[in-house]
């Protein structure tokens, strides 16, 4: 065995390309033990194998920058930098992160999680080695995918003018999470299909000279005549007219052909891009012929690459999934869009029963939710389904685009909250602070996955503007569904248990969260309400002023950033309406960037337990024996 | 005179293309003439007269949906359909809107003001028209720069891909506001640049008879070598190997051909891209000659082109502008990035001193963000020098790639608060609400222009993180400037004005408006304390808790959304302090689009005057003479 030696990538260059060849297959080997207990990106990683290495052998990281786009694919990476051992500990709380990290390694030099970022981050480090005068190399790793984000587009732009000299190695698998759409990736098939575009120079070489010889005024008609049998010898015409230059397509299976090709590339002057031709999932079956699963996978039996997962109450995500079904059938005007996720989003069944109303755009969140904007006032009822953290990259386009045009947009944001092993990137907490601060949105949380399905109704049946429902990436409760749907009174929350003193207010899984408080402290003979704060904008301004009748004091509890979420909009509803006398307690997300593990670690790291809202409840009760202070405690 | 006579775009359809042309020479004047007085984007409109004429000449608005990118070159358009007698009124309060405006007129489809969202749109529109089985045309009409917007790419990828019946419009008019940088510049140059491309077909063609018959296994090369002289008869390429129909480049003041080529796109079965090449500011010397000037004039000397607008004290802009020049000097690491806003951003200077630190990356504010993260990962000490409102576009590389890396990125925030007359799309009254929640984010607002040159110091020598000072589209308050810079304490707010039960605290220009209710209420005998929040993130805790001991009730003032800015800011302070006798009150921007108009008429719109908070301190002092309300008065 070669692999357990391996513990810094300077070792390999002693290896021939057979040892390397042979360490290919221990690692994949390596990758299939591993990820069988801990689960997660088994096919980007399997396809990555070769080329991470013919990277590793030919380059001296960490001197030479090695970006990996998205970084889910940097496994076996981080197994040749010295983390194999830490394998077990993938994506677990204060174990490996599934992402380039940073702090983990010398040889991680440039975080993500989202993607399209590696272009900009390689010519940034690029110019900055220019501008200090050093030599090493910039190489950029990105899917194809991944290229077509408007962002690697912007960055192509950038790198193709300046013309400083760095690699992208463009890591075709003809796929990103779900097959690629899009024009480029028809393009990039094209090249993949006709791959003997090469073979064919010498014939047309030869049929050139067949050519009489030209003079006069036919000579430059010629001359570009042969000019433009670089469009035939050169198959990335594209990104050739984009100031790269193009070199492959290679196998990226094939250990010596990429070596030859990237010392090719190095004595390229300017910008390259080297179209390495992958396959997701390569050396293990059902990852190669699963695309969905093998993207990112739960533990797993190896031999069939059955999920381990226990079957339990449906994921919200389904619910949603079967619920747009419903709608789709009432109202003809339903039209689903997803930037790339429409197995994320659960959008199969709609996509299956419905194929002419349902759009994947392709990594393309800023376009999606543009496209959404026109089609709601062209009459259509859109419904933008998205992760919390992606639709970050909406952020504008939800303000200019579909807000300030009041257009009935409808937002279907998954994986709202904590979203566990994927970690810090990935984190959902941000979309109320992003969103309640723009008008003429409604926003939404559910406490259960049957009033989602309401929420979804009265998404549909509401046409006055954009309004969105966010849920998370978890099972549902198993609460009884209702048949009917029935549209929800905006603005209206629900009060689930009294309480004349106290109450929590929280939203989405935070209601039985604090359903759990309520009931601990019961026992305790604390009598304490709970309000199923289902709008967070707008709020119930009746129930509002009628907690802050009765008065002393509630708790908004909220897996969100506690700036500028929940917790801050009801603040500012009693500032605004001049009530002094509601003490509120904000229990959020705090200032802090939330690392990878289970959700249930990341709630308990945060304090969003019920065990913590029943301490700060009797922390409220036991301080107003005391007259109320008047300058801080901290 | 014919243009008098038009108030609908049907008339058009009876006129001669010599009266086209005829008209088109009216309008000319007639843009010149108004715009004297008015100001406003000049330079666009009076490139695509001819392309507007024509449009209408060969569509049925509103039937066929015309979409313009930006939407400040439709002035052309707003004459043609029975808006010319409201141009005195342009850009003005309750006036005509510089953009596109549905309100205006069932002509404008689609509103925008940021740019590259007009291929999404038509996208949608498509979709939208063919679900609905009408038979529509859509028209998208895009800039050069605008097409290098990532989002403009990422809506070529779908459109190239599904194949819709669709026209796009490239106007090319070799500038966005800047001229114009990256690849797909180059890319269009090189097709302006080398006309003669179709000229050169029947030679070629001629060319290829010489070559003998071919059989047997070279019959295939030869095909392809047929094949690959579509490369050299259709010099946009790079749009068809994107799945577009390309026409062009047509010369975009020549009604005739224009018509032509337009009758010729509708023949094409799917998507289509016309190249029309336009100059800038044609027919008016000034506006042909001076780039910048032109793009978005003050109101002007009809010879010269010389603005009118008096010369009174600096611009915050400005003051960036000369201070980052010092700073540079002082320290090698610092570095300029802007997305193609090196004059609006006030770089001219810097780039002239230090060309090397100074990158225009165009519009691609993502890209530019993510740079930056980069550029400071590298140890270089990047500023990212963008407006409010075009932020919007990098909130997910904000918070994934600077904020979480922790990078030492600069941002300077121009155009932060009211923005007068390009209204309600470049309102920048969003940053502090969705920079706020961000972890490891500064962000300042300085009081005056001396104060920014402090703050600009403090993030240079700041080196924990992101840091950010956004400041004002006005001239400065006049006041002494500081030789020596100095940095401030992070987190410090300074109190201006002592006063023993109130308080305003305010940030930014609205430091000054609460001086003057300062001084308006001394007047009347009325102590009210004046505080300068400069420090939104993090604030000043000891002042904070300062001001709610003294302790009966504040004013946060601020030019910003009032949900989720400052005023939420310290809201949440006092709760996580569980100070519940601090009556804060919030005067911040409402819940609403605030359209076109001066500054000081969108601050009397939104009640941020020094007269609005006399009046809520005075009721403030009213209401204390009572029992405090424990519910609503509202």
């Amino acid at each position: 065995m070669l692999l357990p030696q391996i513990n810094d990538p300077q070792q390999l260059k002693t290896l021939s390309v057979t040892e390397l060849a042979t360490l290919a297959e221990e690692i994949r080997r390596f990758l299939i033990d591993k990820l069988t207990v801990t689960g997660g990106h088994l096919g980007s990683n399997l396809g990555v194998v070769e080329l991470t290495l013919a990277l590793h052998y030919c380059y001296n990281s960490p001197k030479d920058k090695m970006i990996y786009d998205v970084g889910h694919q940097a496994y076996v990476h981080k197994i040749l930098t010295g983390r194999q051992n830490r394998f077990d500990t993938l994506r677990k709380h204060q174990g490996l992160c599934g992402f380039v990290k940073r702090s983990e390694s010398e040889h991680d030099v440039w975080e993500a999680g989202h993607s399209s970022t590696s272009l900009s981050a390689a010519m940034g480090m690029a110019v900055a080695r220019d501008l200090k005068g050093e030599d090493n190399k910039v190489i950029a790793v990105i899917g194809d995918g991944a290229l077509t984000g408007g962002m690697a587009f912007e960055a192509l732009n950038h790198i193709g003018h300046e013309k400083r000299k760095l690699m992208v190695i463009l890591n075709d698998n003809e796929m990103s999470i779900a097959p690629n759409v899009g024009a480029m990736h028809n393009y990039l098939s094209k090249i993949r299909s006709d791959r003997h575009y090469l073979r064919a120079k010498d014939e047309v070489e030869g049929l050139l000279l067949k050519i009489p010889a030209i003079g006069g005024r036919l000579a430059k008609t010629a001359e570009r005549l042969k000019d433009s049998l670089k469009y035939m010898m050169v198959p990335g015409v594209l990104f050739e007219e984009l100031g790269f230059t193009y070199l492959g397509p290679v196998d990226g299976h094939d250990l010596e052909k990429m070596i030859d090709t990237f010392h090719q590339a190095d004595n390229v002057a300017g910008p390259v891009l080297v179209h390495v031709l992958t396959t997701k999932g390569k050396g293990y079956k059902p990852a190669e012929t699963d695309f969905y699963k093998s993207h990112a996978i739960s533990p797993y039996k190896i031999e069939s690459g059955a999920a381990l997962k226990a079957v339990g109450t449906p994921m919200y995500t389904e619910v949603f999934g079967q619920t747009l079904i419903e709608l789709g059938r009432e109202d003809k005007r339903l039209i689903a869009v997803t930037p790339a996720m429409p197995g994320g989003s659960g959008l199969f069944p709609f996509a299956k029963e419905f194929p002419d109303r349902m759009i994947d755009v392709g990594i393309a969140e800023q376009h999606a939710a543009t496209l959404c904007a026109a089609l709601a006032m062209e009459g259509m009822k859109p419904v933008y389904a998205v992760y919390s953290t992606f639709m970050q990259r909406a952020y504008d386009q939800i303000v200019h685009d579909i807000c300030r045009h009041n257009a009935n947009v409808m937002f279907a944001i998954d994986r709202a909250g904590f979203v566990g092993a994927d970690g810090e990137t990935h984190q959902g907490v941000y979309d109320i602070a992003f969103m309640r601060h723009i008008p003429n949105m409604v926003l939404m949380m559910p406490k259960d996955e049957n009033e989602l399905r309401h929420m979804m109704k009265t998404a549909l049946d509401y046409n006055d503007g954009p309004i969105a429902y966010r849920y998370p990436r978890i099972n549902g409760t198993g609460v009884t569904m209702d048949a009917e749907l029935h549209a929800l009174p905006i603005g209206s929350w629900e009060r689930l248990r009294g309480g004349d003193e106290y109450a929590i207010v929280a939203c989405g899984p935070m209601v039985q969260v604090a359903e759990e408080a309520a009931e601990l402290l019961k026992r305790e003979g604390k009598q304490v309400g709970v309000v199923n704060a289902r709008f967070l904008k707008p709020m119930d301004n009746d129930m509002l002023l009628e907690l802050s009748r009765a008065g002393t004091g509630m708790v908004v509890l909220e897996e969100a950033s506690q700036a500028g979420s929940l917790g801050s909009a009801v603040l500012e509803f009693y500032a605004e309406h001049e009530i002094y006398d509601a003490r509120v307690h904000l229990m959020g997300v705090p200032d802090l960037f939330i690392e990878h593990g289970s959700i249930k670690e990341q709630r308990q790291e945060t304090g969003l337990t019920a065990e913590a809202v029943c301490a700060r409840i009797r922390t409220m009760m036991a301080a107003r024996a005391f007259p109320y202070k008047t300058t801080s405690s901290s």
